[in-house]
């Protein structure tokens, strides 16, 4: 409108990026490319032993900071491998909670990778004083780790997250009030309409999770702060002090709660119209006739399951497909399963977008992953769900209790119930109507989520960050926030008051019995 | 984007409006206006004594409730000269407490008048059949009465609100969580930091007017509700489920705080760029030179100050224009006061908006009212505030804790102290940067909050509601909602635990005491 010459004019801003490794570099690098696009300079932080973040590129600069240890394809597949086979098992809570403790202290060791690459960095004069030189604009930081807070402040420019999870949790619990009576925490498996019992495990779920944080991650960093800080500052703070948080879900997806004015909401930002299939995948499509067709992947990372755990369920797998009508297309990096059909067309790698957005696509089998469930969303694709591990059931979850999508948990897993769950997602048609509904509801937004994305990052760039849209409650004490002070002191007074009121009645009372004794004596 | 095809498909909804009299039909006129100009058909539900809204539009067609008594202009000008003339006298606690609840008992007895038209209008059979016959899309309506929430509950459609109050104070409070601890009580005159005696009064302002509320207001209406629906619904809820509210603030004007999905902020949706002025007033405005012109305006209700109470205001006020440099454009309807100097032009009418956008125009006195404070800020002018009633005061302090206004409360306004906060609005540089950069803030939207307010209206026709933005948490009984139930279960486990603890720790104590006495025997 009116305004949209000034938004214009901001060009040329400069972008400090300070990712992290896997899967959230695939969404962060949509961002990146866009602000290149826009005329927007980037550079772009990673580790020397960097996975996926390539030190050359053709639309940012990188900034390589040494580290000993990083994260590569061998610690994530370890982790992921421990992970699995313990979803495989049959669970008990003392087992569950051994396993929390396990993933807990996997997270920590992850943790101190990135503390030594904060460290390295402040203690790089040479590096700092480039960086305080270059004067960025802003710092664009994922806060599942705590490199992003740390060097905003260091360097005292304006910060935007690009967030779904920071270092204590899902992302809204570090910035908006969230009643535990009905906003479920990830990994709880629970709706945003709780029993009892539910509600109670719930609460129990976050104090583990609270302890655990301030256990094994926080400290780390807050050590970073209390050693190159001057002034004590909580490390907690920091994170809360963003100004923008860009959160990776919509309501179409997320279970309603609240939130806050700075906020912004571009779920499904990765999402764009399909292309035209290759020649040949289109022809394999087209010979599906009727039936049409059934895609399956189980993420970037996760090419096959983990052969030492898992053989035995691709073939289950494979089997099932066999069975089908459909032709089946599916994203297989290891050897080809015994049981395969001929109906079942093995890839390396599947164009997803594309063929989630082909009509001849009838469902979707899927690990989880937020990037495959926003696509599936956004097509309107019905989804039998393989959860493996981390936010996976949650993503997947939310598109079940919305009618869209079926679970099958790993360990439940076998030819049968895999037949069962692909048939009802196919015949039942409200599967896909349900899928179709959440997709018009989530493309029915006044801006695209991406641009929305831009126009706040450019934002805090015109306004040298967005304080107004911020509170500072979160400066002030628990005790206060929660008005705990308050109520004691009004509870002393009203108890005063009582106590005053009785003691003063006792003694009118006294004084007029003696004073009728006295009268009758 | 790609999805602005289905957006311009829906054309040709059927709107029910339920508006609220005075100024707050001003403001929904102009959303009325728009949605006409959209190519809807509105229908407006009237009082037949109604002050403000006519039986005739050219842009809506009337339905019209027979009522006894109305919203006249005498009603509300007693009102408000009973409030001014308790305003410029000395406050006490006592003196509050009582104008507060003489306060509530104008207001109950408004809100009376309101039910005997909701009464009349559903036991109009013809009129209820006509309004079901109509299929309507939607109400709008203006939750500060409690019409619109009983009718689309009664007419089983979806519910927009357009809202800054409810029946139960500001409208945030019905549907986000409100920390007391930040969030300044409406007419408590406090800012979102807040000292320990302060967030005291917030809490006990906030249990007087709950107090007030569920004794005055609530039951009214809760009575309606009860005989006229089948199932036993509380009039709260009714309000709560409303599908959108359509806020009138924004975050460059409101303190940050915690809001909801559902909620869209259309501060300023009635503000718009200037156009020239007439002929003769912008030659008056010219012959100002470079002191520039300073405009004063209390609204569209109070042309005068109340005559009784406040005839020397009014002189003072003229004494200490005609000592200013500047000209002054002053509506006034009433006498011409004595001392009025030449600088200074009284008018019946001024265009309002076209003034504060002339670059001549140097300060603005005001009386607070959402309209002009909106307007003040969207064209960056510094304000000088005369609060006279309701949330005037709030709204001006707003202006004021951000550096843009000053306000001269109604009890020390004389000659001097008017003439004082004129010089240093006028002369103080930072009033009109600080109102520069929250204009500049105001207009840096992705949208301009009329499109915002319309595109919000429309998708609620599209989807038949926004049931997905709606968290349905206020079904919960307050104990669930805040966790209390869980927090106690808990307790009492721990207690338990600890008990029987001890109490086999002791056991076992005895025991060996026991045996080492035996063996000493």
């Amino acid at each position: 409108w009116h305004h949209s010459k000034s938004s214009l004019l901001y060009r040329g801003g400069k972008v400090l990026v300070v990712p992290l490794e896997g899967s959230h570099w695939v969404n962060m690098d949509i961002l990146v490319k866009a602000l290149h696009s826009k005329g927007h300079s980037v550079s772009v932080l990673r580790a020397s032993k960097s996975w996926y973040i390539k030190e050359e590129s053709s639309y940012y600069n990188s900034i390589t900071v040494s580290v000993t240890e990083g994260f590569d394809e061998e610690f994530v597949i370890k982790a992921l491998s421990k992970l699995f086979s313990f979803l495989r098992s049959e669970t008990s809570l003392l087992k569950f909670i051994n396993f929390q403790f396990e993933m807990f202290s996997t997270m920590s060791s992850a943790h101190a990778r990135v503390c030594e690459m904060i460290t390295n960095m402040i203690e790089d004069k040479g590096l700092m004083k480039k960086l305080n030189e270059s004067q960025f604009d802003l710092v664009l930081a994922d806060p599942a780790w705590g490199a992003g807070a740390i060097l905003a402040h260091y360097l005292q420019i304006p910060l935007v997250f690009n967030v779904r999870w920071t270092t204590n949790g899902e992302g809204h619990f570090d910035i908006a009030p969230s009643p535990l009576s009905y906003i479920p925490l990830t990994g709880s498996g629970f709706s945003d309409k709780m029993t009892f019992t539910e509600r109670v495990k719930n609460i129990l779920h976050y104090s583990l999770l609270k302890l655990q944080n301030n256990v094994f991650i926080k400290p780390q960093y807050q050590a970073i702060c209390d050693k190159y800080f001057q002034t004590k500052l909580d490390f907690t703070e920091l994170q809360q002090a963003a100004d923008i948080w860009l959160m990776r879900v919509d309501f179409v997806f997320e279970f309603p709660r609240p939130t806050m004015p700075n906020v912004v909401y571009m779920g499904g930002f990765q999402c764009k119209p399909s292309n035209p299939l290759p020649q040949d995948l289109e022809v394999f499509v087209q010979s599906a006739g009727d039936h049409g067709i059934i895609i399956m992947s189980l993420g970037t990372f996760v090419g096959q399951l983990p052969k030492d755990v898992a053989a035995d369920l691709t073939d289950e797998i494979a089997a099932a497909f066999a069975e089908m009508p459909q032709k089946v297309i599916w994203r297989h990096t290891g050897d080809k399963p015994a049981t395969l059909g001929n109906n079942t067309l093995l890839v390396n790698w599947l164009p997803q977008n594309d063929l989630l957005g082909h009509p001849k696509v009838k469902a979707f089998v899927a690990h989880g992953g937020t990037n495959g469930v926003q696509e599936a969303l956004y097509h309107g694709v019905p989804v039998v769900g393989l959860p493996l591990f981390f936010d996976q059931y949650d993503n997947l979850f939310r598109l079940q209790e919305r009618g869209g999508a079926k679970i099958i948990p790993p360990h439940i897993l076998d030819k049968t119930v895999f037949l069962q769950a692909l048939q009802e997602v196919l015949h039942d048609p409200s599967y896909r109507m349900n899928m179709q509904r959440l997709s018009r509801l989530h493309k029915d937004q006044p801006m695209k989520p991406l641009d929305q994305a831009l126009f706040w990052i450019e934002f805090v760039m015109r306004h040298k960050g967005a304080a107004h849209l911020r509170t500072e409650s979160y400066k002030m004490p628990w005790y206060s926030y929660h008005s705990l002070d308050v109520i004691g002191f009004l509870a002393i007074m009203a108890f005063t008051a009582v106590f005053f009121t009785v003691f003063i009645v006792r003694c009118i009372c006294c004084r007029m019995c003696l004073k009728r004794k006295m009268k009758r004596e």
